[in-house]
């Protein structure tokens, strides 16, 4: 039986793309060449690159100031390497602290310059978005995590300051339209709304770069990347190719105002189920801070839990149990999860007693 | 028609192994879910690093004192990353230059401490390893590339040092046979021998990490790897998938004895005729210096070039032309490069007048 894959990640893929994927490694279009053994500087998959990069900037809308990257390393990597490419050890950065993930970007951003924490959740669990602060007049990026994996949270706008905004947005970019033109620099690891994990997109305002006074070695330079145009060295020649595929789903279901659409419609599904209810209770504490994206949610009862993740797994609903820092369920309903798929863990809810 | 790939990387794979990398992103192991969409956290992605980890051990003879490592970003990520973990801005390195690739890990590490560039062939356009010259004995370690892609050359026999040699393998590894036990670090990006591009074999000896003072970035400590067992973040799922496929393919071929004998016997089969046939001159200034992974050539009159390339291509060849620093034709002739493979190529060249 096919499953239904609600993991938060590595995630789902659209069925068409899984299907081109598998078979571009026998023959890469009639090529007599797999795509997992040619060059990545062979005609072929510069034209690979090529369109995926077409693809990033026309469907989010980026301009030529900004460099589109396809590296290697996730947003793990992207936590130190923004830092080490903007801030400078006298100055300091804004952090949203919103969950795990910012936690661990803040980590890394302290080994180069200051760090400033502007709001935080840390205290209620990170069951929400944080609201009221005042962002300081003088930071040099605002970093934040636009969409909580693990606690079902995510910004659904974004803080007004004059910093330009860094944004981790590995689990939502490409779900929804975004305000570019605030971000300095957009970064996400491939695989949850974009592909296989090994590759990560990174989206970077190029006039921010070369001010930091430290030595970079070539690879952590975003420089050199956009210099090499994301082939200084090899890249991940078919994550990239794979991310090129979905990238090409994407427009086809009508770029992010369709996916928007899509992805609302998935995610107030499931959320109705979980307000009408009583076996279920959401866990993010208000209805402006979560996510279209992860879904969390307990049994009212805990000892509903282990009966009611029998049931889903039974109708084929594979990797809803929940991260052990909330516990319960996690749906994660990424562009690629079809309505039908909700529909068919919001049957089992429903059925549920 | 199937190609025959002779490119220097990403490179030809073991038919068997496409065919179930294929058939893995449709679905792996009949679980209903594509490799590309399972949780790094998974059990069946847990059994994947298992086995690549313990092929790695059994093929190498590599024991518990060494960390064995699945990272991404390449070989040009670990020229930085190892002098980085190694060495203090006191201490002094030494570096053997032997190509383009020993040249680029020389400027890194100059990022990090001292650099003594033991021996170099550049003034000769790297064509033979150097000889003859004496190490220095107050080396924090000793950097080599043990294949040169570019050049065609290849140490035959590693240098004698007390100091712990730090090795480029990435277009040799599992080729032959070495001497585990003098390496510190062995590191590999797997798209020659091992996969497809997109991850990066680290073999370190966990003793000599530890000593630098410098703080590290969480992904940039390989210390850090080797406590979350490559999965610290979310690895490159696929390309390690493909790797343990090919390690398997390897372990089935009778292990490095058997490739060896493979690798030489395919090699002679090449410069034999190169030798032999006075239309073609090797570009290696000594035998002992000839890689058995990458062939470098040329027509002995530069106007049969590209009339042998053309012939070269009708008879299914791919990936031969040279590269732009040496010229004439490199071929390609890593383990999964079957003999028939080059018999072609070697029949081409017989025929050719």
């Amino acid at each position: 039986m096919k499953k239904i894959n609600f993991s938060a990640g590595p995630a789902i893929l659209p069925a068409s793309v899984i299907t081109q994927a598998a078979a571009a490694v026998e023959d890469l279009d009639g090529s007599g060449l797999s795509i997992l053994e040619i060059s990545h500087r062979s005609k072929a998959f510069d034209a690979v690159l090529v369109e995926a990069e077409a693809l990033v900037r026309e469907l989010l809308n980026v301009g030529d100031e900004y460099g589109v990257l396809f590296l290697s390393g996730g947003a793990s990597t992207q936590f130190f390497f923004t830092a080490m490419n903007l801030l400078n050890p006298d100055e300091t950065a804004g952090y949203l602290d919103t969950g795990s993930w910012s936690a661990k970007a803040i980590k890394e951003a302290k080994l180069f310059g200051h760090v400033n924490v502007v709001a935080s959740s840390k205290e209620s669990n990170y069951n929400h978005i944080p609201k009221g602060y005042t962002v300081p007049g003088d930071l040099k990026y605002l970093h934040l995590t636009s969409n909580n994996t693990i606690f079902g949270t995510q910004f659904q706008s974004f803080p007004e300051t004059d910093a330009p905004l860094v944004a981790d947005m590995s689990s939502d970019i490409f779900s929804r339209r975004i305000p570019l033109e605030r971000f300095g620099i957009i970064y996400a690891g491939a695989q949850k709304n974009l592909g296989p994990a090994g590759a990560t997109l990174v989206i970077v305002r190029k006039d921010l770069l070369g001010t930091v006074e430290r030595q970079l070695p070539s690879m952590l330079d975003y420089r050199v990347h956009i210099k090499g145009s994301s082939t200084f060295n090899t890249p991940p020649v078919y994550p990239i190719y794979v991310m090129m595929l979905t990238l090409r789903w994407i427009k086809e279901q009508g770029g992010l105002t369709a996916m928007e659409a899509h992805n609302e419609r998935k995610a107030k599904l499931l959320y109705d189920e979980i307000d009408r209810n009583p076996k279920f209770t959401g866990t993010v504490s208000d209805d402006e801070s979560r996510s279209l994206m992860n879904v969390t949610f307990v049994c009212t009862d805990d000892a509903d839990t282990g009966r009611f993740l029998a049931a889903a797994e039974a109708a084929g609903c594979d990797g809803i149990k929940g991260h052990r820092s909330v516990g319960g369920f996690r749906a994660s309903i990424y562009n690629s999860m079809p309505y039908e798929g909700v529909e068919t863990l919001v049957n089992v809810m429903k059925e549920f007693n």
